[in-house]
């Protein structure tokens, strides 16, 4: 029940966040500001790191920075760390305790580049070792699998990157995410008998693109941690290069499509898997043409911008991993081989 | 038979490439050279985007150089780029032909930044967008699935690396590749056996770290091309921040594991995956203790150093490909859903 309460737990998280976290956000994107910056370095594992994913189209979209996901192993494997002058360099962790990420805020301190840590612990070594720090704010997260912690450091994202554009209207859009999770979370029903429905799948491959490819992304290590199913992700251009292949009738496709400038593209790959391989399809849209090119919808709420849908799509998505876990008789409190605190090198 | 064919001809294709690809690296070298960048930017789908990782790699450790893999939505689909002054914007593409790749090497001619391709076809569009350009020279590739194409844009990013950076030690390593190769495509039996040991299985993960992520990706890749296998992909790393979860009993896990400055961390997690989960491990690498670990192990040849063990580990990873899907009664030839060239916005 731990992890089902996190996940309800979520409207108020971001709630709270919203009302307490700008303050942090603005000293942040005010020392940025002074600083010339020229990409972004992003150093994330697991969960944290499909936070990263939504920041590279975020930053990249709205403030005009590319975002390099780090290669941690060039610091502590091979002790070559690469050149990060004019780099922001950002470490993102739950814990704020991943060696391997402390060990690439480190390089980037010791050269001279501008360091960010995102943690939910102020106190922790990572959250220590940077030059500027955000706190998530998002209390102790007791379940294994994170959730409430994944959309609050999106939330954090999103602030962070309308703030240093100076985007008011950006900013307003914020206020209303709260409100837009809590409608996902009172209406689990169809969520139930989705999983229900595919409860005895043993694979399946997560779909979606651009802003959306992070929901892609964390449902599917969602569905790993949880149900064990073996959840491949592609964004939807990435899979028609290969890995469309795997399609054979009724193969389950889990797809992230909100309304979005590529909806139409989006909606032409699912009528194909649709009509010509077969594919048993779970749409998770805010669109009445898109989910009904599905065997399954879950309709996500109305009016949520483009780029603020992940911090909404991925409930949903956390729901269906805990019912589906339930529906195959597994406990999704405790998944095997996992601590909350991974170290890594 | 023609997939077969141009997997035996990579020690072919290298040599040439080595033999008569050198002008060309040294005047793109010379170019870059005579700009400041700060980073790279490289833009590529499915196998060249696994090119692009094994270029983030050794640019990292041997150039100073971040790479950041690009998000082609932000140019095609949002119609916000973001600023790439500085950077060394990359485009691989074996046809050259895909839009969404020649739509950010538009955009970076266009803002000024220096651009380069890497094509198998020196007159394709993505080629004639870019300011520089490098051929592959792999000649003309008929199977669907890309092997020698693969393997030169490897030797390609490669030959730059230590052009780039001056470094005659390294360039010289270079000269051992073909009949590394060779080696390999000389001792096709053990390679059949381990097909025929795991032809049914439905799914597995390929795990690699550093260098050899690389060859995870692809070798995964080419798994759910030609034999329809749900092949995760992870590196050692990664994976133990929740993916480990899905291991039971049996569990099928390629791991790609060649002498390496992180081989002993590799070692404990098969280990683990072994005595713990008793996963069923394939293993891929020149250690005999490394290969003692597995269930199965396909030996690499000896000294090749790791920074170049990707040109050489994915041949056995092909092969293993080919024959699995003749063992499970498929045509490598004609992948379904797969066409040589693919088209995405």
């Amino acid at each position: 029940m731990m992890l089902h309460n996190e996940i309800h737990s979520q409207p108020h998280v971001l709630e709270a966040l919203l009302e307490h976290g700008l303050p942090a956000v603005e000293s942040a994107a005010a020392a940025i500001r002074n600083r010339r910056i020229d990409y972004i370095y992003l150093a994330a594992r697991g969960t944290s790191e499909n936070a990263g994913i939504y920041g590279q189209y975020i930053f990249g979209a709205f403030n005009g920075l590319p975002v390099a996901l780090a290669a941690p192993s060039l610091f502590t494997v091979y002790n070559r760390p690469p050149q990060l002058s004019n780099a922001l360099v950002i470490g993102i962790s739950q814990s704020g305790q991943s060696p391997d990420i402390i060990g690439v805020i480190e390089s980037a301190v010791q050269q001279g580049a501008l360091s960010l840590a995102i943690t939910n612990d102020p106190n922790s070594p990572l959250a220590r070792s940077a030059a500027l720090s955000l706190d998530i704010q998002a209390g102790v997260e007791q379940a294994v699998a994170a959730t409430k912690t994944y959309t609050a450091q999106l939330l954090t994202l999103a602030m962070l990157s309308c703030t240093l554009a100076e985007d008011s209207e950006r900013r307003a859009e914020l206020a209303q995410l709260p409100s837009a999770v809590a409608t996902i979370l009172s209406a689990e029903e169809p969520i139930v008998a989705a999983a229900e429905r595919l409860k005895d799948m043993r694979h399946c491959i997560v779909l979606g693109r651009g802003y959306h490819f992070a929901t892609a992304l964390e449902w599917s290590l969602k569905l790993k941690e949880l149900t064990y199913v073996v959840a491949e992700r592609y964004s939807t251009a990435e899979f028609q290069h290969g890995p469309i292949a795997l399609v054979e009738p009724g193969f389950p496709i889990l797809a992230v499509a909100p309304s979005d400038p590529d909806a139409a593209t989006t909606r032409a790959l699912l009528q194909r898997l649709a009509d010509e391989r077969g594919a048993e399809l779970l749409v998770l849209s805010d669109d009445d043409d898109t989910l009904a090119l599905g065997t399954m919808g879950l309709r996500l709420p109305p009016g949520v911008p483009s780029w603020l849908a992940p911090i909404v799509s991925i409930v949903p998505g956390q729901l269906f991993c805990y019912h589906l876990a339930l529906a195959r008789g597994l406990d999704p409190g405790t998944p095997r081989g996992l601590s909350k605190v991974t170290k890594t090198r």
